[in-house]
């Protein structure tokens, strides 16, 4: 396998855009990640885009060959990958493996969803459907529901308190507040986020992820080639896992930690050739609060039980010893499910090169994303590295 | 990249069965192929499964971890396909490519769709949800209606008559008389497929693919390990294309010929470093009639403008020159939009292994699978070899 970059990104603000088409989301964050690349289009030998539902939420299906239309790339072939939220992350993953292992040269990664036109009864459902249809969905045991009882659970065994789930919310409503793509600009206090509304306890609506409307696209080239394609710094995939996890809450031995994305990471260190704490900052799948402190533990940045504590010390502070979601992540940048794997590799490759302002980790050399589907039944783990 | 095999293939029989779940249908399919193969499940290191839209006929997303759980498969990658009705086939390209690549050794690549057991309205939405939601779902221009207009204009263009068209529906029912997992075992004839019940002229009922449940599975292994692995014979993947076009029929500029079949064609060709000449039979995408005979062309089989006339010749039957859709093809074997592409391949393999009963292509050696989504937005091609 040779060594594959990134050498254009491109996102849309992230937000309640009920007005904008799938189609506008897609001209406008693949036209940025092009011209960001700054190559001819005609050079992109394929499309790979991550949705999750838009044949439900948008009636709308085949979005490879509608991105391709959109974009104007011509007889290009293109592939739609969908492994619920982690859709993103494995087109972006088959996208890389493409170039790594010589089948194209450059190819465009992308992601879009489109989910505020729709009520939320309706998002709701869209969203349950990435969980088992029979004995999850049927019976009502959404999400929200699911990942409750994951973090109850992670309350028994280790003592996690209430209130560093709450401040895993303040954090990434702080990180937000400094990235203008961002969803949410607006500051939260513990106490708020305990007292919200609640949604199936411990979670009240300050600890659930974001509604949101957005597309985000990535331009990946062979480095030898990309060498003499561009100007752009280049950040170079140094990682990848992919792993899985049955489908359904019932079936997993143990909730309080998800073995998909520990083996993922594994095989991303491994191939990386570094270790937990080489990493500089971490974007990692904050749907529900207490799921990044779970995510941090797995990864290895901070012992099993210890993921809440280490928040409550500061230490995923974006000045703290292992950063955590500078974007502000699903929380507060937004979850635009399709897209939100890329969305992470968009903050990475922003934070790698030195361009985060207000948000940029010091000394960002090495960056990891971390992207799940479902109860962590899908993770894909990337890792990157400033060249 | 190195060679790879299919070692093992399972089918669930196609047709109407509205009370087998989802679930059912990959295990059934799934068991067949890994018992086929022989081998111990712990080897498969990757899923891959096409599917287009259980999202909105099921309610289920997420078929990769699904398809994992039933078939315990533990914490294998897995990921779903979905570029319409090419979804199957780019799983199994997808699972191809992992393989040759060396990143796994076995794979799983199946498909499933079940459709059934919802009204025609809703299927024929959740069809129309692989065209342009905006320029075309929502004016009422279902697929039927576009293919007409493809169907119109190759008459016009060479002379195709009503009655070519109608021989391909005629022979695709012969020959699903002729294959036990087929959907439909029932003698057509020119007359009835005519004055059949009219769709859009120049198609009846009898000129559209069926509406079909079911379920397929292949496993594929590198050639230097399945060779170890198993005692089947062997059947080598030795070419493998893919390619795309606009979504939309408006934006095409010929729509008489599909330059997706024909770059996705010369790829496989040029891989396998094979012509159209050593081609012994092919499964092509006859989702109507009229596509049947223009992909014969674009595939290389007969001149542009000459596919009607091949068919009224009998070049295209079991014993013609180059048997087309000798399983029955998407007319008449049946059409699980998500399993399509992985039951053409079941079909070659089984043609290849010299298994296929009262339809075996006599000296069948070499087979080709050639698999679109949308008016030909997508398209992918396989060629296959008995070792």
């Amino acid at each position: 396998m040779r060594s594959v970059s990134v050498i254009g990104i491109g996102e849309t603000k992230m937000g309640v855009f009920p007005d904008k088409s799938l189609k506008e989301l897609i001209k406008e964050a693949g036209s940025k990640a092009i011209n960001d690349a700054g190559i001819d289009k005609g050079l992109i030998e394929a499309l790979y885009i991550g949705n999750f539902n838009s044949s439900y939420l948008c009636n709308q299906s085949h979005m490879g060959a509608l991105a391709s239309e959109v974009l104007e790339l011509g007889n290009i072939p293109t592939l739609r990958t969908e492994n619920a939220c982690a859709s993103g992350g494995l087109a972006f993953r088959y996208g890389y493996l493409a170039v790594a292992s010589g089948l194209y040269d450059v190819v465009l990664v992308g992601g879009v969803e489109k989910m505020t036109h729709r009520e939320t009864e309706v998002v709701t459902s869209a969203l349950a459907s990435a969980s088992d249809g029979t004995t999850e969905f049927e019976i009502g045991a959404t999400f929200p529901s699911l990942f409750a009882l994951i973090a109850n659970r992670h309350m028994y065994e280790y003592g996690t308190t209430r209130e560093q789930m709450a401040m895993v919310a303040v954090q990434n409503h702080d990180n937000a507040l400094l990235n203008p793509n961002a969803q949410m600009h607006k500051k939260l206090t513990i106490e708020k986020v305990v007292t919200g509304f609640p949604v199936a306890y411990p979670f009240t609506v300050f600890d659930c992820s974001l509604i949101t409307d957005g597309a985000v696209f990535t331009v990946l080239a062979a480095t030898e080639v990309a060498e003499k394609l561009t100007q752009k710094p280049l950040v170079e995939i140094i990682g990848s896992g992919h792993a899985g996890d049955t489908l359904t809450l019932a079936s997993k031995k143990i909730i309080t930690e998800f073995p998909a994305t520990i083996k993922a990471a594994k095989e991303a260190y491994e191939m990386a050739n570094v270790k937990p704490e080489d990493i500089d900052f971490a974007e990692v799948h904050d749907c529900f609060t207490i799921t990044q402190i779970i995510h941090t533990e797995d990864l290895g940045f901070f012992e099993k039980g210890k993921g809440g504590f280490a928040v409550e010390e500061g230490l995923t502070a974006i000045n703290g010893k292992i950063p955590i979601n500078p974007s502000g992540g699903l929380k507060a940048k937004g979850h635009p499910i399709g897209a939100t794997g890329l969305s992470q590799v968009y903050e990475a490759v922003t934070q790698l090169r030195g361009e985060a302002g207000e948000r940029q980790v010091k000394n960002a050399e090495i960056g990891l994303t971390h992207n799940i589907g479902g109860t962590a039944s899908t993770c894909c783990v990337h890792i990157f590295r400033r060249r």
